[in-house]
């Protein structure tokens, strides 16, 4: 059977307000509903960044408390994040912030990491999906163009694959294209089977 | 300087009818008209399926004779094609061969190889970009449904990674994902500023 018609019998919650995510949950078939959650984003500063991605997924998702919830609902909660050389380039403050970010990157491999969680009343299952990025050396001049353009101020390492940075900028992945975006969709449609 | 610049006192001409092509080299800031081709696209069956997606590009581009360019025109012209253990996967003929093509990729890891030849009055280079995909398995239902909603007819190995089947059939990619969907767009970028 496929998905969808095994996801027909539960309402679909994405834990999320990010358009693209929203966009990508769409584009696998799925309907849903959107419920934006607000969690302090803290973690333990010893976890790997990955460990940081699944455990801010599982934070999302306890937003949501399970003895509310109905038997059918069923709670997706995703966080993405770029991490280089082990440190996590989280979402830039300010234009300046964004630009050193990008001069990180820069010529260099980075991972994206998603963490995923899904939750019903009943059960509960995270798991991570793991991206490679290669963006090629990266001139000034178009690194502050981008900035000024596209102000990616609420993007993980301060940059969208699908703006024009990741167009002209990225050499090669390794991975999921779509977990780059925020939704790596293949694994997750798989871990939905799985899951239900 | 910049490649938006350079090109600046270029009429960009991109040789090509699709619809997704034109998006990428929008989205990459490039200014340019489209100008259709009418070629036969055979080619020697002993080139390997790399070397047909150059000549095929090669072919487009001679389309257009260079004493009749204008000095500040630029041709791009691009043949993308999808190579499975050797063998060219092309586009289906109708439902039965866009189901039988994705039965064989099904599972498996395939190639897609684009040529892309840049021309002005003056000068002429080709060059390759390839991409390995890899689909999960596929059901049988999950192809048929694809296949009967989204008529994959114009798309060389009957899949558009952009739709429903590469969000949730496409594990994984190596290389550049623009490039699966027809543009390798960032070595374009690369090999345009070389060229000029």
């Amino acid at each position: 059977m496929m998905l969808t018609e095994i996801l027909s019998n539960y309402r679909v919650i994405l834990a999320s307000a990010s358009p693209r995510r929203k966009f990508l949950l769409s584009e696998m078939g799925i309907k849903f509903d959107i419920v934006t959650t607000d969690v302090i984003e803290d973690y333990d500063e010893n976890l790997h960044p990955s460990e940081v991605a699944m455990f801010l997924s599982q934070k999302k998702a306890s937003f949501f408390s399970k003895s509310n919830m109905s038997d059918n609902e069923l709670i997706i909660s995703v966080d993405t994040l770029v991490s280089l050389n082990g440190e996590i380039i989280s979402k830039p403050k300010d234009e300046s912030e964004a630009i050193s970010f990008l001069q990180k990157l820069s010529g260099n491999m980075h991972y994206v990491y998603s963490g995923v969680t899904l939750m019903t009343k009943m059960k509960q299952h995270t798991f991570l999906s793991e991206t490679k990025v290669y963006f090629r050396v990266l001139e000034n001049e178009e690194i502050e163009y981008y900035v000024a353009k596209f102000k990616p101020f609420d993007k993980a390492g301060a940059y969208g694959v699908q703006e024009w940075i990741g167009y002209v900028g990225v050499e090669r992945i390794e991975g999921s294209f779509f977990n780059v975006m925020g939704l790596p969709t293949t694994a997750l449609h798989k871990e939905l089977l799985k899951f239900l």
